[in-house]
């Protein structure tokens, strides 16, 4: 960016060039984050007249003040900003999409999406809609959380309707609040779609009320995935039912935490694979057991973990024909 | 039911009137719930025919097997019975409805809906379909929880397709378990179709992610109402955010409790009332001024209330004009 600024005064303004390096270095810096948004023809637009004439007389300050609106008007006010909607795709089944969803699809200028995301979701965007796939991997593969921000800020500044589809909800182990933080401080207009989140449409597949009189008064939804985080003493002493996101990989870890933690090992557990989808697949089993028969069963990700009393209500409650065979409770 | 099976048998079979009793009753204990699902008719029809024969010729023990039989086709195989979708309507915004769910609630011969359904939901409906409202207000009016059992099997029985429209998501507080293990009793056909859960969608529409990377990795959900269910301790001691459902009325004691168990009166807390909503409105204070806060804002029923660090993002993050005036965190 500088060197950009640098050579458009060198070829321009030689006479003002320092004084003007100034003013603009000082109003860059006094944008923060937003600074990133502002394209060079921008720059080169908003240091020009008013802004010129202030530094040739010496009065820099009023200078940098007067860079600054203008620069500030291009990003906030300009009718090419656009709006980015973190929306949630629900769990898996494109039938469990909001309403407000699909219009967001429909409307989009830009769909950026994690890799979670059907293709029958995605199929709802206009043949003109770009398509960007930011899906990571639990192993790091993809793009990384500041690449997506900036994306979102990027297609936002070109004045596009921008719609960021998240498997779930946005805000349920989503890193929607990140992306919510990173537009607010670019002052991008944003909004959050709500969606189903698999934490709770998965055991609700499985025939698992997560609350049940009598049985549960209470839910607690972690990861899987970042078993560090945790507090496991606080976990295992919660009376409720207990659902873990994204919990094959570490699934042995997450048993033996609950376990030593206080947990009987004879507590009815439930994994969902594929949970709302025609591939749904459930292994019920007891938290001791429940690793090793869900190996036995070939269960992968994505796939959710379901432990407490309401568990053992599946073998019940389920679908006919989305259990394993030969696992009891 | 007994006296009309009499009744029947006095008029037309008075040569094995006491054998067919003994089969009828003893063929009414084994079917357990579903016998109440057998209109006079179908026992009738049922007793006829080869069960007559098998009775008149002593064969009592055949005889019963095939009452059994009869019935059980009756009931399960009959083109007359219905099915029953217990559907989530989301947290209040019409557009969070689910695309299956709107498919549903179209294609429904009869709604049964809580209080809290909103009138654009229930116009979806077709002008033709009977509409059983079975609000329960937090003060016990309305239809018991049984007679809503009773009513959604009666209505599958006469070969409805039902819709069971529930504010949310069934499965979470909704008693959509209950009413699910009732339908299984009954072998009434149903399904469960997920919907977006207040106990997210509140939070996210109050600018508030429950999980965020470095301020919560879970969050636990519990009922307000009933809060003598809880187990304090754990409560107070999870480590990540808490979300409570129905929080008014006891928002003194929630605030009490958590404090009283180790939570610091200086974390921050929300109250987001008729979330999702255009009548949505947010409160933003310490959980050790909250309820105060709540009052003084003129907070009501329908309100969840949210607990944790990530309750603060909701000064950053909350669409603009929907917090409460001169109450800060």
């Amino acid at each position: 960016m500088a060197r950009r600024v640098r050579e458009h005064l060198d070829a321009t303004l030689p006479r003002v060039w320092g004084d003007l390096l100034e003013v603009a270095a000082s109003a860059r810096e006094q944008l923060g984050q937003a600074r990133t948004l502002i394209e060079p023809d921008q720059w080169q637009a908003a240091l020009g007249g008013e802004v010129e004439r202030l530094t040739e007389n010496g009065q820099l300050e009023h200078a940098t003040e007067r860079l600054l609106s203008k620069l500030e008007r291009t990003l906030f006010d300009s009718p090419k900003t656009g709006l980015v909607s973190l929306v949630g795709a629900g769990p898996g089944d494109p039938e469990l999409l909001t309403l407000k969803a699909l219009r967001r699809v429909q409307a989009a200028d830009a769909v950026v999406h994690d890799r979670l995301v059907s293709a029958e979701v995605l199929a709802f965007a206009s043949p003109h809609a770009e398509r960007y796939d930011v899906g990571k991997s639990a192993h790091g593969g993809g793009s990384t959380q500041r690449d997506i921000e900036r994306l979102l800020i990027d297609l936002a500044c070109q004045g596009k309707r921008v719609v960021r589809l998240k498997g779930g909800d946005p805000f349920v182990f989503g890193r929607g609040g990140e992306e919510a933080l990173a537009l607010a401080r670019a002052g991008i207009p944003f909004e959050v779609v709500p969606g189903v989140s698999a934490a709770l449409a998965a055991p609700a597949a499985a025939g698992i009320p997560v609350t049940h009189r009598g049985l549960s008064s209470s839910v607690t939804i972690a990861t899987g995935h970042d078993t560090s985080a945790h507090d496991w003493h606080a976990l295992a002493q919660t009376s409720g039912t207990l659902v873990f996101m994204m919990a094959v990989e570490h699934l042995d870890t997450i048993c033996a935490q609950l376990i030593g933690h206080g947990r009987p090992t004879s507590e009815p557990a439930a994994i969902v694979q594929w949970a709302t989808t025609s591939k749904q697949h459930i292994v019920l089993a007891s938290l001791g057991g429940i690793a090793t028969a869900a190996r036995e069963a070939g269960i992968e990700a994505p796939a959710v973990l379901v432990v407490g009393p309401t568990a053992a209500l599946s073998g019940r409650l389920a679908p006919e024909g989305t259990h394993a065979e030969a696992v009891a409770v």
